[in-house]
């Protein structure tokens, strides 16, 4: 925390470090006045981020038992009131149409467009569903000094790849499962399959690990999202669950309008990540 | 497991002790047969029992979202496809109508009558909710040496009260918490304490322990469901989180129709309790 940095109001150019410090309605405040568009890694580090899906109240009881039968790609945080772009729960005084840097809109299927903020979309229709995101364990993984490439190089991302491995479907919501692939030295696998299996919001423990082909990726260079990672002779394929799986998802069916995050640029809630028990 | 015992079809009279043995699909075919009736206490032990609630699918969604932001009353454990009375991913099979030993039926906020089936009842747009249940742990009880008095004794129960607490609303859905009360003996709270908290579907940790006028309970004598039980000298009383809550809620609210378990009378999922993280 930087207690009494006056954020809002000020000219200061805003880094990475700086949000990585600050607290989370602090951090959406930043996003808000437009101050901070990037990725969301390491922003309010140690808080759950969240996959972001908004969609017409027609499809929100299929969406949700989607979610609830697929924990693992998405893990249901919270689920807002109809026409409330407050999630009350997970981040009081928050508003989903103004607080990530980046929203994708998929219509009919496609992604269509990219938009900084999407008040002028919201209708008193629309449900926001915050899913978990595997950014959340971020803190935990530079505590447990595993050396993530992403944690490790401000441009590394993890690659995202469309699997074979199919979701549990719930009415017209049917599709494949996204991994979200970080290579992991060989000598630390057992360590970070334990550490993540801790955080069952957060996507738990991996799917799979080792031959990409296993699971219908044919080259690790070809990925769908996010950036290629090198995997050395020292290191192995650790693929995990992501919550691109509802973009996937709405690709593969066609649903006429499903807004979320860009990927990468992620909803921070207040939610402490530790503490992912039930209360 | 009594392997090879022809369960259906035969004059046996089943008791307490078959069922205990007996897997989950044995024990929910001895019950559509109607060879059983009394309540599901260790039936098939050691696997995932669950609150029933049966709802038009108009009110399904804000149910969906009061068991998310309710998770300790109302851990979600599955939400049938509208129309369909099987829990296909926890317990295969089953027919949901009819596998239940007593179901209570609530008109205008009224409990209006007990059935021992409700095929008669189920309507195309009906959504059949499982919630968590502390009958789940009872294994885990007997095995930690925790004399609860309902482990100890055929006609003892846990003792059910309207607390004042109240869940988070979601929609038409509010109300007080339900809590389910079991003397705890002083030295060993911190033990049932712990074990508690590890399986948060079936309601985790106490809400509670101690002074029952803390929570709105003017005298333990005073049971709105279950049995009562004295509390010795050396015995404190621990409160849980308790699924009737739903059924407190129908009560306070009026809904025009929901369908439960008769109080006691849980479903028998095939889920092994141990097995609570997502998969």
């Amino acid at each position: 925390m930087m207690e009494g940095k006056a954020i809002i109001g000020t000219d200061t150019i805003l880094t990475r470090a700086d949000l990585e410090a600050l607290s989370p309605p602090e951090v959406r405040a930043a996003i808000r006045a437009g101050r901070w568009t990037g990725t969301s890694k390491r922003l309010a580090l140690g808080r759950e981020q969240a996959n972001i899906v908004i969609l017409p109240e027609v499809y929100a009881l299929d969406f949700m038992r989607f979610c609830q039968r697929n924990p693992k790609p998405l893990f249901l945080i919270e689920a807002t009131d109809t026409g409330d772009p407050e999630p009350k729960l997970s981040a009081p005084g928050a508003d989903i149409r103004t607080d990530l840097p980046a929203y994708r809109v998929y219509r009919d299927g496609k992604a269509v467009e990219d938009l900084a903020d999407i008040r002028h979309l919201w209708r008193d229709d629309h449900v926001a569903f915050l899913t978990g995101c595997n950014l959340s364990v971020d803190q935990v993984m530079i505590e447990a000094k595993i050396p993530l490439p992403h944690l490790m190089n401000e441009v590394a991302w993890p690659s995202q790849y469309v699997s074979n491995i199919f979701c549990r479907p719930a009415g017209i919501f049917h599709g494949p499962q996204v991994v979200s692939m970080r290579p992991v030295p060989k000598s630390l696998l057992v360590k970070v399959i334990e550490i993540t299996s801790r955080f069952p919001r957060s996507h738990g423990a991996p799917l799979h690990v080792g031959d990409p082909a296993a699971i219908g990726i044919a080259n690790l260079k070809d990925v769908d999202w996010g950036k290629q990672n090198t995997v050395g002779d020292d290191q192995v394929p650790a693929f995990w669950a992501c919550g691109i799986t509802a973009q996937a998802v709405a690709c593969k069916i066609g649903i006429p309008e499903m807004i979320t995050h860009k990927p990468g640029h992620m909803f921070v809630t207040d939610l402490p990540v530790r503490d992912s028990a039930p209360s």
